[in-house]
């Protein structure tokens, strides 16, 4: 299948987009940098990349990546399959993604992260690496898999969000977050356990993959469905 | 009066731009999408699209709209006369704005969103939209006429703000906020009626009609003064 | 030295570009504008403006400007020397910035804004100028040297952040920070000294020009140095 570019958009050299990949218009991709680990920008196949979007050389990205628009990626992003990145956000580099992973719009990523599997994060979260900013101390955030940071929340350096949990809206997560537990507040803190939460028909909300489906492959699907039949 | 056009930006079929429309650089229009319930967009009379901006089809905008920089409106916004959009804001699409709405910078304004006549948000500002992140149960916000929710506010799903009610910066809104009424904090609450704030001359701030005219036409301005005179 | 400017880019009557300066892609430098104080915008030596960046006319700018991707500076804007301004940051100009500040990405300044020497602001930070939006009543924010202002927080209107105090992440700043102090929460108060902050190896991490040097110049490191030997 043929990758699609538009016209208008810059492509440098070391760049390599699989079969079928579509960039939008005023994108630049593979721009080089000091600080890249290597001079090439590799991204797997199906990806779509929308308009004004710019990677740096560097990062390594799966299957299926989708972009909204004006998406910026730094050097040295290694990614999984089925990536999606919102409007807006700004991924740093120097981080790893896990398969599956959803970002909405205008989220921010600082260097260090390490984001799971399945993991959802969403408008305006700060995902912060400096305890004593301006440092040198970095600390990079961790989100294990299906872990969900809510709109507007900030991660603080070197924290863990626990499979599955669920960080709040407007949250400043202090601390670690334990598996399947709700952490919302500023100053945040732990206040439940995910399984209390109910959809409007009354079945659990969580965990999410009990019930949202959209998007995702049907074999993950029937996998879900099996586990919680 | 002619439309303006700047040679860069791309105008996809299906796009209807008033008299007097002026498009600046960098700017795609009438992006086509699945999720479009037509293939259209309607821009009225006397619109100022600052650059590097992307509109979806699906949306019809009254007259006189003006946007910032690089300004995202997705599919199905129904929008009314006067509107204007921040340089970075994010819309996401299936939803309806009155007239005379203003949203300062970086505004994000989720799906299902209801915004009156006279409303302003300011930067920062997300309107959610699904109280169990992620699901299918999708809650929009309604921002009733006059209304005003300040820099960095969260509007939980299914929030009514009611007309000329102020929600103050960095609030977390979990609940329905009567008219004029003052609400602040996370968690947030009312505090007080919006008829105890007073301008730096001693006036009363609220509501702003009785004292903010910038850019309103001399027909609603003398009205307002009628009012409070 | 030769400025260099990708040929997308456009750069209006009135642009001032010192020798060494480098503009990126789809760029548009000098936008007219009736707000402007003069219709010229000067930058000086050795800049590096990444892609997609707006700027009005009626701005002066120091040497060694560095800009991230997507910036945005309105009419009026007073800078100093080595200003950095991260991806996405949205400066509404009539504002002074001293030299060598640094904005991490998604700052937003309004407008009156008065920046000393060595401030670092970092994501999505709001300094903001309207205490009873909206209205004619502005009133700009004061960051005195050194200050730093962490991630996702709002200074109010008319606040003095004082020399070397730090603000931490996700902070409503209602009232004057002394200088060297620390200052946190929704809503925020001063908590203590920044002197009792310490770094992973148990030095002190403020004032941060003790131990933080990364890409100043060589004489002012000195200086520095010399002055907590």
């Amino acid at each position: 299948m043929a990758v699609e570019i538009h016209p208008t958009s810059i492509i440098h050299p070391g760049v390599e987009l699989g079969d079928g990949c579509r960039v939008g218009a005023f994108c630049e991709l593979g721009v080089p940098s000091p600080l890249a680990e290597n001079d090439r920008l590799i991204i797997g196949r199906g990806a779509h990349i929308r308009s004004h979007s710019v990677f740096y050389t560097g990062s390594k990205i799966g299957d299926g990546l989708r972009t909204g628009h004006r998406v910026t990626v730094r050097e040295n992003m290694i990614a999984g399959d089925q990536f999606q990145i919102g409007t807006l956000s700004d991924i740093q580099g120097h981080c790893s993604v896990g398969d599956h992973v959803r970002f909405h719009s205008n989220v921010h990523i600082g260097q260090g992260a390490k984001i799971g599997n399945f993991v959802f994060i969403f408008p305006y979260v700060v995902l912060t690496n400096d305890p004593t900013p301006p440092s040198e101390d970095l600390q990079g955030v961790t989100l294990e898999d299906y872990s969900i940071v809510a709109t507007m929340s900030v991660v603080l350096p070197g924290v863990r969000v626990g499979s599955g949990a669920l960080v709040g809206a407007m949250s400043l997560v202090k601390g670690d977050v334990p598996p399947d537990s709700i952490y919302v507040g500023n100053p945040g803190k732990v206040v439940g356990s995910t399984a209390k939460i109910k959809l409007k028909n009354g079945e659990p909300a969580y965990p999410w993959r009990r019930h949202f489906h959209r998007g995702y492959p049907d074999d993950i699907v029937r996998m879900w469905k099996a586990e919680f039949a």
